[in-house]
């Protein structure tokens, strides 16, 4: 049985290999680390605290946390969605913690809630055109790709936001295809 | 040649990296970091100074410091099997440095140690049936595994017992095979 | 468009995921990150402040800071070539921060600041043999690499000089090759 210590010393070490830190608030964090439990316990994943998973593992990866989208809410916001790991100067208080807006996908939210829906149809309020999402599909196709900066290689659905080993931006990588050549 | 100082700095290194720390006790530190710099001497790589090394790497590389079995030990007792790396609260001395038991497979013993001795019978006190461990094959076998949370990637005969990358526990990753299709 | 604070952010984020230091002078520091700032704004990438690029992104790929050599040069110098990132000792004083050698080779800096030119010659003065450096072409060739040690895969040139997960030397590593049999 998973224990709330065991997940704090993994939300802690993890914060350590990073360099964030958890919420500064003893009972904020609490509430985030027994839901992570609960999610764990349900689940079988740690699934973010503060999102609604749908149970079906290929559909919330992305939302188990430490989720895909904390490096970049912490780079750009300086805490992730929950704020359950904040930056240096938010944990010091230098900088107030404010809500983090969605970054997760639409499609990947509505795929996740229900991929028989009607698409989502996303106006743009400050132009005359509608964007249209496509509809979701629950197929999750993994691929092989590659930091080209640092060569660090991954094999998921989309490559990371931030590369983990050298921070360049998911920008920098492309993905990696083997070909093979008959020889004579 | 190789200076104990550059041991020390690669293990304070390293520790960072992990959020660890070194074991407390400067002598004790000292004496661990001796074994280090001795195996790297005799073998060509740092094998744990607490383990017996066969000097055939292929058989040692589980036990190369930092050792296969560091990150579960200190998830789960707070220190690796020599206690050269420490949690903050054992570092602290908030919590005490116990004996960690040995997590190596009986069967990668078996197989460092001799691979032609008879299979060792480990009998389960608990339960009427007895297990046999299987014979010590010296054969090792890489594989590619990805872990299904973030996507790294590793090439090893088993895959991690913690992700490096997001601290997926073991269940979490699975063979990554490459498949090849006729055009037509 | 990418600020100075962003930049800083980086840095240090980076900084404490190895468990370096940032350069102790504000104004060094400063300088330093408004040359990466310029860099990125000027080539797409943060390349070396203190090095000159060519413009060309595989060219210029192992000095996009992190470089390729930071992590040897601060493992041997407690610095990197730019001194952005030092050792502990060094940031707080107890170790004077020298200039570091150039530790790029002499074929990559060729082939980055002009392909066509004459081969260097170098001399090596403590013997009597001349070295000849082979001519640089500007061709970029990416192998998939292992780390023997932790399994570590990486797709780039060369392995890189210390593993970014347990931090065995580029020795450790070796070329990853795919075979294919046919079955039948």
């Amino acid at each position: 049985m998973i224990t709330l210590e065991k997940v704090r010393q993994t939300a802690e070490s993890d914060a350590r290999t990073y360099g964030y830190y958890l919420h500064p608030d003893p009972d904020f964090l609490k509430d985030l680390l027994e839901g992570l439990k609960r999610n764990e316990e349900r689940y079988g994943y740690p699934s973010c605290p503060c999102r609604l998973a749908s149970g079906k593992f290929e559909l919330d990866r992305d939302i188990i946390c430490p989720c895909d989208y904390r490096d970049p809410d912490v780079a750009e916001y300086g805490a992730c969605y929950c704020a359950l790991y904040v930056r240096k100067d938010l944990f010091e208080g230098k900088t107030p913690i404010l809500p983090i807006p969605e970054r997760r996908p639409v499609v990947k939210q509505a795929r996740a809630y229900g991929g028989a829906v009607e698409a989502p149809v996303i106006e743009k309020s400050s132009e005359t055109a509608t964007t249209t999402v496509k509809a979701a599909s629950s197929e999750v196709k993994l691929k092989l790709w590659y930091c080209r900066h640092c060569g660090y290689v991954v094999f998921a659905e989309d490559p990371p936001y931030v590369c983990p080993i050298c921070k360049a931006k998911r920008e920098m990588f492309a993905e990696l295809t083997i070909s093979v050549e008959a020889a004579g």
